[in-house]
């Protein structure tokens, strides 16, 4: 224990020294220091996928989900994405430097809103090891130092991934620490991390519900959480029934495991005669599992009922909860009421209950006429994400790199003083 | 205990009910409602003051210092700089509405980043009375419902000044529950207030180490801090000695109560044969009291010896500790490891070192050739604020309207899904 506990403060510690020159670093300096990742990666594929291929052995033998046991696996095409990916931080700006905002006084005091890395980033994961990259050239690009923890059933691919991003640093010129991995694989590994209040500057979780709630209570380190997506489309009365079939059908089918997917469907009770029927018929044939309220359940025997559970649930799966709303004011009560704040969209042609809509309802992403599966960092034009924050304090939906840096006020004087 | 606890949840339960009718409120009914708030508080000050009294003669009687008694007293003239104070805030721009940014994708979707009110903020404080009707002000005008708790001694004259704000809310067609008040005196009432995370947004906490660290500790929800202020002036080999004496004595004596006052002095040692003796001396006859290092105190004997923690200490008060340091590179690491990254400045006549200064030091202000106290709102030209935020995360430094808000992604499309 005290063991466990020295070596991730000693990775932490060693992390927020290294912070320091990675927020001095240059433009040119980070690019290349992504470029030799880049390269490392792929030069070193043959001892990441023995890695992998090991975690994918144990977790198997653990007798670990069939799609977990995906989410896990990497191979020759999915490095390569790694790669691809990690390339592509290279051509985003730095957002480090920038001034958002210059205020000359009265006084002669020039004040400027300067751009400036957070500092220490501290990012847990699950599974996928491919985040470990990702998390790392975004962390490094806009200047932090990070930290990072993926699932124990990837501890060693995330392990070799980090030993090649360790080296192009080195070989770059920054101190290798800036990228750093929880060197311990059980829960008590994130125990210790969660109080370094006085190493991390942000906990970013992104993972299942109870991860999150863990982390949440139990961190003393500010958290901006990557929760749930309880995403609702609302067909309003005056909609195009061909637009909104396609919308539902893309929010809920293109890749219901994504926190933009669609959850919840309220329909217009005057539209309902016409567009439920032929909707719940075009779900069934792409495989969806419909939950139902009365209504719904009266267009096709094959509807199962709703519980008050699912009006509330994440399924991120082909499972879609369905009902039918009396008007505009119900569904955004609904959604108010049983949604997660994260992607919401009304289908309508009138103009008024668009705005109503999009004023109304207080989630990080609202859209009219359009698939809730947008709400992505690359979909938006802002680049690579951490992830989508579902927080109302500084970050709030994709996460990219400006959101991974505070400011300072940088002010020039010539000795004024304070009347 | 238990009356307790369903007395402060009705409080915040109230504002997070009205906390909707605000954020949808227009410019002109907020400004409206200033104005009555503005004038109720004026043409109630009778009742206002007669609280203050029995306040302030129970403070008296429980022997509270003679500072902390000032702070409390309320009289005709600060009655009148309240009132002054809300109507200030009518003339602020409202933030809430603000297209912050446009994207216009390829596919046709119309991206909007739009400022958006925070919701409910929790904000915690002590003492003087004024701040009530402050933070309700900047609550209100930027879109949000708030929840109050100010210090115990103060809880008649804040119940008097709630009274005149809500009345005003109530006359201008606004809930009068969007301005609340934590309606029990003692302790109780802050652990309830912390533990409601789905009904308050934020918890914004002003006053001393104790009260920060407590709310750190307990609060369930995410908490802007305002906490203190150790703030530098390092004068450089190459300063103006005349503009560093001017901009030491405006720091540390012009209002010395404040976090943006000066605490530490750094000089360096080629400069302080001719400036230490100078500073010392003026210093005295401003009445300050110095703990220094070995060569300070060499310079006079009523130079007392600074111990370890006074490098750390914010005294608010006529104390200063002074060191000499051999370089820039040791004053700058000075203020990393003992300041509290709040504001710092550099008297110098060289640019390298002014740049290096700026840039090295990672404080919420940084300043060269300027007295550390224009850390604020106001002397910022943001308008008013609710405090200095000593956070990276959310808001750094003053903490003004924009900093009460969030944003959301606002998205019109026709019909767009994901390829």
């Amino acid at each position: 224990m005290s063991t466990t506990h020295d070596q991730v403060v000693g990775v932490v510690r060693a992390a927020r020294d290294a912070a320091k020159s990675v927020a001095r670093a240059t433009t040119d300096q980070k690019n290349a220091a992504l470029r030799a990742m880049a390269d490392a990666i792929a030069s070193r594929k043959g001892a990441i996928l023995k890695a992998n291929a090991q975690d994918v052995a144990e977790a198997k033998g653990a007798g670990l989900s069939n799609s977990l046991v995906d989410r896990l696996t990497l191979n020759d095409s999915r490095v390569a994405e790694m790669v691809r990916s990690v390339r592509a931080v290279i051509d985003l700006p730095d957002p480090v430097g920038e001034v958002m905002r210059t205020i000359e006084r009265p006084n002669g005091l020039r004040i400027q809103k300067v751009r400036v890395p957070l500092g220490v980033l501290g990012i847990i994961y699950e599974s996928r090891p491919n985040v470990t990259s990702e998390c790392a050239s975004l962390g490094l690009k806009s200047g932090n130092a990070v930290v990072l923890r993926g699932g124990s059933e990837s501890f060693r691919s995330n392990e070799a991934i980090r030993d090649a991003i360790q080296e192009a640093l080195a070989k770059t010129g920054l101190p290798a620490a800036a990228v750093g991995l929880i060197p311990v694989r059980d829960r008590v590994g994130v125990d210790v991390m969660l109080k370094l209040n006085d190493l991390i500057d942000v906990i970013i979780p992104r993972g299942g519900e109870a991860l999150i709630r863990k982390i949440s209570e139990e961190s003393r380190i500010p958290v901006i959480k990557h929760a749930k997506g309880v995403c609702h489309v609302f067909v309003d009365r005056s909609a195009d029934p061909d637009m909104a079939e396609a919308i539902v059908l893309n929010a809920k089918c293109q890749r219901p495991g994504t926190c933009n997917a669609l959850e919840t469907l309220l329909v217009h009770k005057e539209i309902a005669p016409v567009f439920l029927p032929r909707i719940v018929h075009a779900l069934k044939n792409a495989g969806v599992e419909i939950r139902g309220d009365e209504q719904t359940r009266a267009v096709d025997s094959a509807v199962k009922p709703a519980t008050e559970e699912d009006w509330s649930t994440e399924y991120l799966d082909l499972i879609l909860s369905v009902k039918v709303v009396p008007e505009i004011g119900a569904a955004i009560e609904h959604i108010s009421r049983y949604g997660s704040a994260h992607s919401d969209a009304i289908v309508t042609r009138d103009d008024g209950n668009a705005e109503r809509f999009l004023a109304q309802v207080d989630s990080a992403a609202v859209y009219v006429n359009a698939s809730t599966r947008f709400t992505d960092g690359f979909q938006f034009g802002l680049g690579a994400e951490v992830g989508i924050s579902t927080e109302r304090l500084h970050a709030r939906g994709p996460m990219g790199l400006e959101e991974l840096t505070t400011y300072k006020y940088v002010v020039h004087g010539a000795g004024q003083v304070r009347e």
